[in-house]
């Protein structure tokens, strides 16, 4: 089927097509005629206030997304996105996963996991011309770097003197526009309810990005302040906070074709790379990282016995390998079913035809897009190094943190605010928060497996890739031998002081010459190679600010061209704040079948085996058998809907948005894609592209009849 | 979904319901009405005269339904039903399965593997009241079982007295009735026109019993007969029989919801069990077979490197037994998730209910029924010794020939008329070919090592199950050890000369007293254990004498039953010629899914890797990607419909079976049935029984654009 939209879709612009589109909302209004033909009730222009209704009720969890539903500061969101407090609050005796929880009075309410936030996103403002003021086409990519960095961390610095907010700025479309997010953060989260594991995650990795889906991926928490009304650490004396907005719940849910729409921070996306871009990343980049992602899942297997200390430790390793490895697959396999590299190929000749069809277009693109192609090679020379380096230190926690704890020495020989990012006073917390993490994720035996894995690839690359210094430390030369490498590490693992939480947090108050005295191979590690990452990171700064040059102009040109075509043109996705919208949708996953929009409750029972993830509660079964079915049935279903398809365009970070209909009102959480859509961060297909969501008839139903979760149903406004 | 019919489905009754059943053609009368509402536009009559169109056009290949399609002989089948034939006919040099064939001319058409037969029924007559005149209910079962058998026999040799037809007598409803089937044989049978394997056999073992299904299971034979126009074994001077009727082509198909109906031979079904039988079949006797084809398969992978001499020759067999392993394995599964087992205790029930509450009943069936039951125990006491030495017989070839090769000694000296089944003179060709085939499919390692594992299991049942005179001859006794069983079997491979297939032909001439004088040791265990497996026989016509007393008036009671709710009975399936209609419609194998009633040709590219068994020919991948669909196009589908799915209710048997619409005219052959119906020979459920048809539009696609067959279509009346 797909390979037959090629000459239909070829022929579209570079702009939106279908539902395709992350709009920023202040976009909306400029889309507003396909808006209202979707469905949509509301003015477009409504949508665009952050601090009234509906955008006010939209909040971050940062990854995640949520939002209001009562005026005491109850809070949605997936049941994954609240999985680590859940995790976080269970014990031997009493475990919430499996049991699920519900709090029937504030006071039952839990802390959630340490560092949890809730960001209200209270202001977007323009700040291009304060960041691109003193930058010019001359200067070197190093300074345009640093030129971009300091303005951003002054504006940054002034936004957040209110110590209520965090503050970012963030680049669109590679750096044409730059917006300030000003976020209140409220920083006393407590989990509120949770249903059971075998329902919040039901089906569980065999299911995810998958359809059919029976996944009740709902959690409640509770957004708490000073009895000033104003953000604070957790106290007793903390009070629920009042949010201006929350959303209503429509317990009459949607049906196939309605208008449904997305308010979220989803987090990023790739739609405008150019044809170059794409052909490297799925024909050497994406295939490389599988092929190193399954192989470290091998090593963890090899390396630790099913069910031991050690595999627990890196069962959360495990589940994000498989996640992107299976992630990568479907993207690697839509690729080469499909057209996307012959569309992308066309398209970018088509704008490139456009651009030199007239001089003063030439002028000011033509350039710009010669240099982007050659940036683009230039960055891809190192691919492979950057990559393995690149995972070395993703497993390789000894090395990251040593590393990260002699830089943060580095670093506060500065002022503050001439640190590099996450090594400012701001960081601080959250650095400590990372560096006692590691105890939870670390066994020596199957780190140093891993890290070996990697720099033994690292060690057949040809010298010239090599890093010196990295190379020298390792002992890696002509004639390597693994096993040396081998010996080097397990000495390094058996002798490091590193491993211990207590000794990494001291080492957050050392001094450099006390790292450069030590004799922690780990800390000798980071200080030998100080100097070479410190060119690594150079280079990339001046690669980043090279880019940064052009990107935008690349941009820009795109902009122009569809504008050419009346097609407007949103930004990648940078986990800012979005709107998507479209209509409730099946599809054809492939020829011969079709996959129907809503799922049903009759649709656990078949898939339930009584071993997990299929594992649903007892009580559950038993209700479907009995068809109580109460206020939640449809009629169209025949019975209460649990999960239904979309058109939406969502990307990770999407997870926990409201589902809203055409009169903003909460209709579902969104909280996954199906199979096909994976490669929607390139390519956005309107036959396949689906978003799967939390009917929220099928979370009220549980809430009431499985979990007796009346207080909360009370509490919200529900519609029925 | 399926759980939840309990309720519904219970409460029908113990006859059709939907589009279930498979009409004995004199039926169809009275059930006209339904046949109406379906759609059939015929007189349901001129469906019930075997000799006028339609019915004059089906012909059984044996094994396999087809039906005449011009008035050359031209006969259309599955690919499938003819893989045998195209196989026989390949050479290295040639490989038709490979390849495909196409006869342009007659004379360029090739013989049919060895055996092959195409038969014409022209007469079915009741024969009950000869078969039962003189049966009694104080019988014994042995003389129940020789009485019918005698006059079975009587009735086929003077039905056969005219040498151009093979007769049959066949018992309906166990017993109930009996019917003497005249069908004229034709021998001389040719190959016509097979697509290649890559279309004929698209999807392989993976797409088997699978939707969506993108498969052009068909191929032409033709019938030649002397030039006296009466059936003759291969010969130039032969000539195309002339049939009096023939079947057109509709080149524009069916779409969905239509009527269609399947007029062929389905083999065997199991509809009418009672309770206890489908419990001990689910739960006992399926598992066992399952657990025995699985671990047949691991022995013959175990003892035969791929690609080696002796794994070529047991690819069919592990064929077989891959495909019987996923049919058991489909049955169990469908009949655990769903209420087959309740809904048939809750028939059985009140089946028994109706009888007990009414005097006369219980008089007439309350005993039959009682004496059912304990038969059908008794016979479960040795099922797992007769499942073991079935299997055993079935993989060892070796002792299976010598036993039937000394019977043959056995038999010969007696009267023709008085010989066991098979070895009459009539069976004397079946035999001789059967012997010869053996060379084909034999390894003595593999052989000996599958005796082994199903010998070893033997051995392992408790003494009382077990047969003396066997374990007598492999040595098994208390402290039974599987190395000498070992070493005995090793032994008797090496030294015996069954292997050659000269040596077993010239055994078929010899005397008794020339086997008891043998000293190869197949011959030996065939000698030795003559008696207790005469023995054994003699139980196995006891007890089915015994139940041809009881099982017919089981059977009476049902359709006693049902005609008090005014439902007809058909009779299970028992490969004689039977009507089955229904529509053509999708289903939903699981919620959130639906299969679409159509594949297209899109499907075939999408599915294809270019790999077997989605290995299509690149001419055809190209006439794809060109949309040349010609007049086969389908609107409603967007291209040419591959294949399509019925409500239809069929079983193996019905594989080649024309699949007509409501006029009777050929719109696509009926190949399989979907995974969720293969547990339909038990038990027909509407909302899944799904038969799959390849629609004659693709054949004609095909044969017009890829095979260049227009000498075919030109032949056969295509109604466009």
């Amino acid at each position: 089927m797909k390979k037959l939209l090629l000459t239909a879709t070829a022929l579209t612009m570079l702009g939106a097509v279908a539902n395709e589109g992350m709009w920023q909302p202040h976009q909306l209004p400029a889309i507003a005629k396909d808006l209202k033909k979707a469905g949509l009730k509301l003015n477009p222009k409504d949508l665009t206030n952050l601090t009234e209704f509906p955008m006010g009720a939209i909040v971050s969890l940062g990854g995640c997304t949520a939002s209001f539903v009562s005026d005491k500061g109850l809070v949605v969101t997936n049941h994954h996105c609240a999985y680590g407090s859940i995790q976080y609050n269970s014990t031997e005796d009493k475990n919430l996963l499996d049991d699920g929880f519900l709090a029937k009075e504030f006071n039952q309410e839990l802390p959630a996991a340490p560092g949890s936030r809730i960001y209200v996103t209270e202001d977007i403002r323009n700040v291009t011309a304060q960041i691109t003021a003193d930058l010019s086409d001359k200067m070197s990519g190093e300074d345009r770097y640093a030129q971009i960095d300091q303005q951003s961390k002054k504006l940054v610095a002034e936004c957040e003197s209110d110590k209520a907010y965090r503050c970012s700025v963030v680049n669109f479309h590679g750096g044409l526009e730059y917006y300030l997010f000003k976020q209140m953060t409220i920083r006393d989260v407590r989990l509120v309810h949770a249903p059971a594991k075998s329902i919040g995650k039901y089906g569980g990795d065999i299911d995810n990005w998958m359809w059919p889906r029976h996944t009740g991926d709902y959690a409640f928490y509770r957004a708490y302040v000073g009895p000033d009304g104003k953000p604070a650490d957790f106290s007793e004396d903390n009070v629920p906070f009042e949010p201006k907005h929350h959303l209503k719940v429509n317990a009459k849910g949607v049906a196939d074709g309605d208008y449904i729409m997305v308010l979220g921070y989803p987090g990023s996306t790739n739609r405008y790379r150019t044809s170059g871009e794409v052909d490297f990343t799925f024909n050497q980049s994406y295939p490389l990282s599988k092929e190193l992602m399954g192989s470290l899942i091998d090593t963890i297997y090899a390396n630790s016995a099913e069910g031991s200390d050690a595999r627990i430790k890196y069962e959360s390793t495990l589940a994000g390998l498989a996640n992107y490895e299976k992630n990568r697959g479907s993207m690697m396999e839509s690729y080469h079913k499909g057209t996307t590299q012959e569309r992308k190929d066309a398209l970018d000749k088509a704008l490139r035809h456009w651009v030199s069809k007239d001089k003063t277009r030439q002028q000011k693109y033509g350039t710009a897009i010669e240099q982007l192609d050659a940036l683009i090679q230039q960055s891809q020379q190192t691919s492979k190094r950057d990559t393995l380096l690149g995972y070395t230190n993703y497993v390789g926690q000894m090395m990251s943190s040593a590393a990260r704890l002699h830089r943060l020495a580095v670093e506060k020989q500065k002022d503050d605010m001439d640190r590099e990012r996450g090594y400012q006073e701001r960081d601080m917390k959250g650095f400590e928060e990372s560096m006692k993490r590691i105890d939870r994720r670390f066994d020596a035996k199957v780190e140093t497996a891993m890290v070996f894995n990697m720099l033994n690839r690292y060690a057949q690359l040809p010298k010239a890739q090599r890093v010196p210094a990295i190379d020298a430390f390792f002992g890696i030369q002509d004639g390597y031998k693994p096993e040396q490498l081998q010996a080097k590490l397990s000495n390094m693992y058996s002798t490091t002081k590193l491993t211990e939480s207590d000794v990494r947090l001291e080492w957050m108050n050392k001094s450099v010459e006390d790292f450069e005295a030590s004799d922690d191979p780990f800390i000798q590690y980071a200080v030998q190679t100080y100097e070479a990452r410190q060119a690594l990171e150079k280079a990339g700064k001046k690669e980043s600010g090279d880019f940064a040059a052009v990107r935008p102009k690349y941009m820009e040109a795109i902009i122009a061209y569809n504008k050419s075509q009346n097609q407007p043109i949103y930004a990648d996705a940078n986990s800012t704040l979005r709107v998507t919208f479209g209509n409730v949708k099946g599809y054809s996953p492939k020829d011969g079948l079709y996959a129907v929009p809503f799922t049903t409750l009759e649709g656990i029972t078949q898939k339930d085996t009584g071993v997990w993830p299929f594992n649903s509660p007892k009580s559950q079964l038993d209700l479907i058998a009995q068809k109580k079915y109460g206020k939640y049935f449809d009629k169209t279903v025949g019975s209460v809907p649990v999960n239904f398809l979309g058109t939406l365009d969502i990307t990770g970070g999407n997870s926990g948005s409201p589902t809203l209909n055409a009169k903003a009102e909460l209709v579902g959480l969104v909280f996954d894609g199906v199979y096909e859509s994976i490669i929607g961060d390139w390519d956005y297909d309107p036959s396949l592209n689906r978003s799967i969501h939390v009917d929220a008839r099928y979370m009220l139903w549980v809430m009431q009849y499985v979990d007796g979760a009346d207080n909360l149903i009370k509490e919200m406004d529900v519609i029925e």
